[in-house]
Order: structure tokens, then sequence, then C-alpha cells
């Protein structure tokens, strides 16, 4: 199914509540995660004041969530979104090489763990990408400078390093990929250089690198980047208390709506947001009537 | 402990995640509720969208909670709330002929079961009462008009109707009190009247009855007769979205602060309530110094 009423982009607890109410209310639903549901929950010791749970660890909650939602057949579409479309009527979202098209859209894709860099935005369709999978053939034999938050993802840096000539690699952790034209850095991105297109990056260190291209590959992609024209205000998209963002048809719920950063917070978020999506739906169709 | 850090009036989701995340953060509370907690989960047969417990019945998740706050040593006092005062630097509470005082005040009172007849505020401390224990000595002998929403609370009845001559009781529930003293009516209040003090009562069938006083015993009184001053809105407290009123100190959580109403929606609202209020006392506190 590559079309729905609603796509969710999230399978931590506000995208699986969100998930689990549509399941209930009917609604064809896209849900978009990954299959170890939270990552940031299932590598937490110990979770005290999720109610009616006491002193769980992460990991035991995470399977919670996980029975839960397999005992109402719902599963988790393991797809990283790199861009969602306003199309005014519907939105449209890409995820590697595949589209989707839904009506109603929330956006549940916790608190960033990467921040954007300088020119990393200006530059966005410029020769900076999210998605290897898209963009990579376009940097064959190429120089390229990749950021990866996951090493989950590094399937993704070998995949650019069987294209490109030589490979720029900026890990956030401790990667263990070791190929020819892979040069590992230790030190941080600092800029994205480029007047129309990107020229070259800085490091934190002051060093310069002529680049073709940049990739980042993280887990979550900045939500304002994600959508043009969201509403962002310090890092956390703006939603009203129906959990409502300044785009019709587009909800969040969860971390990305701001602090607390709390697992009942997220699960309540989920909840109002499929609501909110469900009467917004059923007005726009009475309207389309 | 008649004096703490934060009051919390509700024992329902909003309210135990409020206690738990208290609890965490080491700040005094006093959590007001029954010892059921949520009579309304209690009896729901079966529960699909709290995420982690797939098709719980109520009873089972309200046993949950039961034991999760008894694994962190919280207790519920049972006692009901029947007014708030603003004191400027801190709340007084009144519950029977009992008073609390707490810097911060939550609110998680539920959706309202009884809504007020006309009347009922105006003249309220004027002859309109919600509290036995407090006020029935001011009916010795009269003749008082009864509204019950709750059969727990019949024993309040049936102390009122051992000081008053005549009570003309309108349970909303079937009620099994005899006592000669009583007359049960199967019909609504229509409204209270009288100009500075009660005068007598209308019924929904039109008849009018003179009494001298009116009591309303009811699980949760109304949010905005509870605390003078407090936005509402379509029956619903008014909260931003830290769940803060537009009094300062004063926070809401659940059903009370709006649709829809989900258990959910109502422990994520407590636990930001709660966090709200750490930081409230924490500049509070500060600015006292």
């Amino acid at each position: 199914m590559n079309k729905a009423d609603i796509a969710i982009i999230g399978s931590g607890p506000a995208g699986l509540s969100a998930a689990i109410n549509a399941k209930i209310r009917n609604k064809s639903f896209l849900l978009f995660g990954s299959g170890n549901l939270s990552h940031k929950i299932e590598i937490s010791p110990k979770i005290d004041n999720y109610p009616g749970f006491a002193q769980i660890s992460g990991k035991a909650l995470n399977e919670k969530y996980a029975e839960h939602i397999a005992s109402m057949g719902i599963s988790v579409m393991d797809e990283r979104i790199t861009g969602i479309y306003n199309m005014g009527k519907s939105f449209m979202l890409l995820a590697g090489g595949k589209d989707y098209e839904a009506d109603a859209v929330i956006i549940a894709t916790g608190s960033e763990t990467t921040k954007t860099v300088s020119g990393e935005k200006e530059l966005l369709g410029k020769g900076v990408s999210y998605c290897a999978t898209c963009d990579g053939n376009l940097y064959k034999n190429k120089t390229i400078a990749v950021v990866c938050d996951n090493a989950e993802m590094e399937e993704e840096v070998e995949y650019l390093a069987g294209l490109a000539e030589t490979v720029h690699y900026f890990p956030v952790f401790k990667s263990s990929l070791h190929t020819e034209n892979i040069l590992k850095y230790r030190t941080k991105l600092q800029s994205v250089n480029g007047e129309s297109r990107v020229s070259g990056i800085t490091l934190k260190n002051g060093e310069e690198i002529s680049v073709d291209g940049v990739f980042f590959l993280k887990s979550s992609v900045s939500a304002d980047i994600l959508l043009n024209g969201l509403e962002i205000n310090n890092g956390h998209i703006v939603v009203d208390r129906n959990m409502a963002t300044n785009i019709n048809g587009c909800f969040a719920a969860g971390d990305c709506t701001g602090t607390p950063y709390q697992i009942a917070k997220a699960a309540g978020e989920g909840n109002v947001a499929l609501h909110s999506a469900v009467s917004y739906l059923a007005k726009r169709n009475a309207c389309l009537l």
C-alpha cells in the first residue's frame, strides 16, 4: 500500500500510540520507523514513571509495545523518510527511492540527536543529500563527505564508498568500517561550503577539504528540513493543544514537540494527534464532496 | 502532613502520573482522590489503546496503577476537595472540615459528570453548599434539598437527614436509602432559587419546593467553583502546552482540560503538569530568597 489516510513517522511511544488509535478508528495508515521501535527506550536501563509499569527496563517496555501492536496486526515499515512534500490536499513522502502518499501526516520523530551545520540547509539538493540510495549515483568517481549518526546506517556508507572515489567519513559513534577509499575523521564538521553548489567542507579543527557532495545519514532528519515551511521554535515543532502544526493536515507528537522528553507525554500526544488527524480528515472529506 | 510543595487533586491517570513524577523529583505532595483510584477506569470493560497493555480490563489497569504507586510508597488521601483558595504565594485547600496548604496545585479531577444548575454558583455560600460536614449543622430541623451523584457519598446524605427535618433527595443513581424524613425524587433539579439567600428549588417537571439550603454532593466539584477565577472554556480548564492555567502556580491535567478523554493523554498531561510545577517552584523559591 503506497497511499493511506494517515502517515505516521516514528515508531517510539508517540508514533505507536497514534498507530494503535488509527487502527481502532479504522483509518488506513503507514507507520514508518524501526524494527527496534524506539532505540532510546531500548537502551534505557530503568523506567519508573510510565504509569502502570513500576521499575520496568526499557527493553521490557519496548517488548510490551511490540506485543501490543502485534496483537492488533500493526507492523512497522522499516523505512527512513527523508522528505515530505505538501501537495495541498495530501502529502507525498520520500523514503529511499520509494514514495508514498497520505492525506494527513503525524511527525513523531523524537528529539534530534544531530543538529544541522552551517550550510547544510542552504545547500540541500545542491550537493547536500540525506539519501544514499536516491543520490549516490550522482557521485560516481567523485569525492564526497559522509556524516553518519547511527551505526545501523553504515551499510549506506559502504554503498557510497563503492561509488565514490574518496569518502571523507565523519561517524558520530565508534565505527569499524575499513575500506581503502574511506578516510575516517574524529573531528566534526563545522560547515558545508559553496555558493550555488557544494564546493567543500570546513572541519571543527579549521581544516578545509574540497568535496563534490555531502551526505548526512541521520536516524531522523531535522523536522523543518523534512517538511518545508514547518514552524520550528528552539529546535522543536510548534504545535497547539490539538497537536496541530502550522501546516494544515500535519500534526506532531512526542519529543519532537518539546520538553519534557517523557514516554507518557509522547504516548499521550500520539493519541491526541491521531484524534485530531481523524477530525481533520472528516472535515476535509466533507469539503471534497 | 498538612503542608506540601504540591497538591494533586484527583487519583485517575493524570493525578497518579503527576504523583509518580513528584516522588521521583523529591517534592513533597498531597494526593487527594479515591481509594478506588479512577471509578471511570474501574468500570471500563476493555481498554485497547493505552500503549503497553493490549486489551486490558479497566479493573486490571487500575490494579496495575495501584501496584505502581504502592511500589513507590505513594498513598492516596481519600478526601474530597471542595474549595481551593489562592493566597498569592500558596494555595489553601479545604476538604470536609480540614484544610491543607500547598505551594502549587495540579487539578486532575476528570471530566464533570454533573453540570451546575441555574442559581447554584450564584448562591454558593448563601444556602448552597458542597460539604455536608462543613455546613450540615446550619440546617438543624430545617428543610433542605440534596443532590448526590455518587452512591459512595450517601453516608453524607444520611448524616444530613439526621440533622434536618426534611430532606428532598435527588440521587442521580439508583438509591436504596430509606429514612422517614427523606423524600426521594426521580426528576432533576432545574434551578436553585433565591435573591440574597436560597429560598427554594424548581424541578425539571416545573414543581417548586421551598427549602432553606441545597447540598450538592458531587464526586468532583466544577473546576471554576473549586478555584475562583480559573479560566474555563466550554466546561474545560484552559491550559497552555505546559499545562499551566491562567492562575500562577495552578496547573491542570487530564479530562478536565478537554477532549479527547483518553487515559494516555491524561497520563502524559499529568507528567507535563508535574514538570511544570517543579519549574514553577524553582523560580518561585529563587524569588522568595
